[in-house]
């Protein structure tokens, strides 16, 4: 993984900043590996945040999504990490990440972070 | 595109303004051609709204998101130009528009906007 | 249609009047004919009220909404009008209706209508 | 059917009283008799409590509910009655009955009934 | 089963404790054993908690819980004794926990208990 | 029950005996009790036939199945003999009869009985 | 209804002849009157078939299926009689057509009739 | 698990042995443990059967099947030694067993045995 | 639309000719316009076919698709019509096209085409 | 990725190979890179087969498949090599293998390759 896969995220303007709305956005195809196991996991992250001055350009989130899919990390880490590195970006009036991952050993495991500005 | 597909819409008077009620219109073929690529953009559009003094005309509605189809505009900007558009035309107590796009690069993205009166 | 279709509505006595509870009824086989092209339409109608001293008699429910089958009338009109006479009949201490019409040149309409006592 | 059927309610001590929980409990083979027509009624009784001092057991409530087989009796009251009963025989601190029925005619009904200690 | 399965469940350090967060952990293939009939009993235990200083491991979680698999204990025992020993574990800022059980007589149970701090 | 329950089946006939094709009436609401526990049984019946001079007529076929709502039967008994009485009053090309049984002790049975002239 | 409903069927010619292959048209929105009870019927009928040198005009068939909006016929005769009038209209190779019907008395029915050229 | 498990099976006299009929029996809540890893395995096993001369009674099959539930074995010798039990003890002119079980490590696995007399 | 869209599809080599295998590719965003109506149409399209010596670029597919967009055809010429464009470009050993387009007047029409070599 | 992925695959002796009979693995967590754009493709990978001496050890499948994560190849090399490797190593008496690949600019692609011995 690079050193700092934050910076590939980029951002445009949002248009519409006097009005509150909502954008979502869902990744189906998030993987990255077990720190423990060095299993891959799989996963669906759903971004669900309000814009205040800009906007995530999909492109450079899914670039950003990807970075992770050969990096060790936990799935509390995954979603606390990627919900502080989109909050830096975007400094967005509300932000919701909920990530659902797929079963292992039978049990399956949904995060859910959520910043307020 | 014409100049001003918003003049497409037409509306017919709403036979009972003393009672709020809610109309939702779902619009599941929506299209436009994305700025960047150039490649069509497909979608589905629900209208929820609370007529005042006026209702849209349902053939008008189809006409107006037609003007869409050749169009090159963002998701962004897709949703809060034609919830703009319906404003200005039926005045309604509040409207709710929701956009949901289909999967581009693995990823789906929804965009919620409201007006309140 | 007959002169005064709600006149085909029965109710009999709530015999648990003291109590609030809510009675649900799913009407899948509506019918009625659009004034405009003389097409039928069809839709689900969804009762939802708190009784106060008469329930509606579910046949004579369904008489009354066959009444409707060869009428030529608008959406806003059937939820609304329907609403009205059963309201008269039934004096409810609150009543929603759903009308869920199918699809007409690829767009569906859903109208909600609620009454307070 | 026998005189008393809510005689056969039993109950078990609540092992947990001093926390407020709630127990659902899902019957979807409810059958009784409409007493208009003579024809079988189907349902599915949905129980939703919290227990104070009693929890029903199981196979009673079983037995209870097959008192009815061939009982003629209308929606409301089943509906009601049978929530009276098992108010009696529990005193729980909420109870809440939902019973959908099959669709006669083309119409489907659902009552729901609360209790609040 | 051991004495004391509770000793089974293991914890690692929460590294987000300055946020309000939600994890959800899914465990489908719980199964257990009727005291009463001697027969096994099945279901899917939703356990959805805020972490304070502690989150559970998964694989300690799975162990303890098929600690139970040829335990005698009633449905609502189940649910408000793991309640009970994941709180004593994870002193989490609340904690909710859904035993969804398979149908026994045509009857499904489930119970949900909750604790907040 | 009635001696002789088949006695209730009638039939209308066929308009269009110069044709091969295929009835098929669906029954979700077949119930009866079994001979063992003296519990009840519920079971949807699917009746798929070609007919050849009678067709059966569906209210009657309502009543005979009916008439199993209090009578003690295996799951094997009930399709083999609706079959055989079936048969014997409509004199079919084919006909098949699918069982479907509601789950009993986690366990759920279909049995498929099918006539060939 | 009109004395020789067929004659509203229009064709277009086949202009692929050469090819056997095969057109699916669902409507799902039949409805005419039961003769017995005086009551509306709701279906969906499907037609499949492979045309010589006609095909069916969409228009002309949902004009042709609304004449029987109002009329009296069984379940048997109204797909009997639907398919010898395409088959006449349009002399297929083969044709199929399946009518289900919306449960009566807790009973569904579908009729399924097949032309072999 | 006791010596010989496919003792706990009993059978009842087919009433019907001059008819070739069909008997599926469904059985979600089949579990036992994995030879290599002590974890538990869980599955759903269809049977599907047509029988000579004895049917399986239901409630022996589920002691016999309760009798894998701490065994080690695998997902082939479960499939097929079940089958091999079954046909001894019911010698059935035809047997199907199909044994899916839950993913293990994100996959699953089915297993399909036949038996033909 | 440009002259020749056929022109648009590319191929690549099949690198496993000497096998007989099944590539399926799902096109549910094609939209066309109806020559009577001027109206777009929307379906989606799946192609079933057995690569000889060539497998078609699905890229370049996606652009030969998108040449239908503004252009006025009738379902069976659209079907027909790019089955014959795929069959010319691939020789494949055999391939089907189904083509589902979304309702109309309440109406919902598939297309099914084989092509044999 | 490895030399010799194939090198990964372990077998286990086929306990019952008198008997002809089926195993299906449904592995959900495919994922490799395109050559061309260098992007992630996931899939779904489902292979029946009829084993001969050999069955295939689940374990070493997950980590032949693993193996592919970070290579590039295309999806019509994937299935067929993928087969081959499986028949080089399991020598079964047929195999099926299923690949349905998630959509890419709203296109999906399933390819399915047989081995018959």
């Amino acid at each position: 993984m690079s050193e700092n896969p934050a910076s590939l995220l980029e951002t445009f303007d949002n248009q519409f900043p006097q009005r509150d709305y909502v954008i979502e956005i869902i990744c189906p195809e998030f993987t990255s590996v077990c720190p423990k196991t060095g299993q891959p996991d799989f996963g669906t992250l759903t971004f669900t945040y309000t814009p205040d001055q800009k906007c995530v350009e999909l492109k450079s989130l899914k670039m950003y999504l990807q970075s992770f899919r050969n990096q060790g990390i936990f799935y509390e880490n995954i979603t606390n990490s990627i919900l502080n590195d989109l909050v830096a970006a975007l400094e967005p009036r509300r932000m919701k990440l909920v990530a659902s991952f797929t079963p292992r050993g039978g049990i399956s495991t949904n995060v859910t972070v959520v910043h307020e500005k």
